[in-house]
């Protein structure tokens, strides 16, 4: 084994190579909102249903990321933008893996999501703004978190003591308090159709 | 969309039918040896011929994860600890997707490695030491770094001013002065094939 560094890098399998294994184009479909917007339920219904057309996914989520890869990440301003760095990072390594990646972040921030848009070759990062008023989903609150808020309990909550930036110009937005969770879905699963990143047309 | 995260969770794909849908059994495959024992080369060699065979993989390395995911690190031992860490929670996270990952790193600390086991599910870790004498990584040195660490420009490098612990039960160990890098490969390809992780038979 004399041969190293240079040989092995033309051993391995280029992006374009793994994409075609999947017969899909990689990217990564990136949802961003308020907590309680419906980030979770919306992006867990467009994976089950490529899963169902054939594609190869995953299926990256806030929650689950600090409970592993980011578990040593609190809430302060630069750990939720380190929190953010390395979600796009390993979204960007399974993209290159040739799978289409979907990552529900409430990634409050321009900037940070500027960062991921980045890192992507051009096309393949898909912004989906994930959008329910404020009272709205608080009055969901589905784990509680807007109370905890409310009470002092939690600080620099978004929507509450931190900010959330809304998207400027979301490859889509989807207004949760007024479409049925399929209309949400279907709608994503049309805009991958057309932009070509899914082989079947959405139902 | 009032149902959240726990109808959410139903939505997600699990592991079994990610692994099902590529028609293999996902696991980490962990290449640990000196730098210019031949981790890349071994790893590059290996992935190459999966793919051939169909199979879905993704290869890590430690120089590409410190360009993106881990560029904030240095060589401290919190770094480095902290390296192997997020290499393994990726290796994890790409494995939960249904990939075959082959993840080349020095991680010269038993314990580091120890982890990266214990992370996963049980029979989906395969740890290959890939075994050259320091004298031959050295005589080597692919990328000057022996050099460099000699001369005092590097420090704390594996082998030279920082230990290497080698596995003490490998699932097997690769010697790469003595084989070619056919037989290395196959001599993996082999394992992987008895343990039932890939479907063809090794040629």
């Amino acid at each position: 084994m004399d041969s190293l560094n240079p040989a092995a890098r033309s051993c391995v399998i280029d992006r374009t190579s793994r994409a075609r294994q999947k017969q899909q184009r990689p990217c990564v479909v990136w949802f961003t909102g308020l907590s309680g917007a419906g980030k979770s339920t919306l992006s867990g219904l467009v994976d089950r249903r490529l899963f169902e057309l054939g594609h190869h996914t995953y299926l990256l989520d806030g929650d689950h990321l600090r409970r592993g890869l980011n578990r040593d990440l609190g809430f302060t301003d630069a750990d939720r933008a380190e929190n953010i760095r390395r979600a796009a990072e390993v979204a960007c390594l399974m993209a290159d893996a040739g799978l289409i990646v979907l990552a529900a972040f409430i990634s409050p921030f321009r900037a940070e999501r500027r960062l991921v848009r980045e890192l992507l070759p051009a096309g393949e990062f898909v912004e989906i703004f994930v959008d329910a008023p404020l009272a709205v989903a608080e009055q969901r609150d589905p784990k509680g978190l807007y109370r905890k808020a409310r009470r002092g309990e939690l600080k620099q909550f978004t929507g509450i003591d931190s900010p959330y930036e809304p998207p400027e110009a979301p490859d889509l937005r989807i207004p949760t308090d007024r479409l049925t969770e399929e209309q949400g879905r279907d709608a994503v699963l049309a805009l991958l159709a057309r932009r070509g990143i899914i082989r079947a047309p959405a139902p």
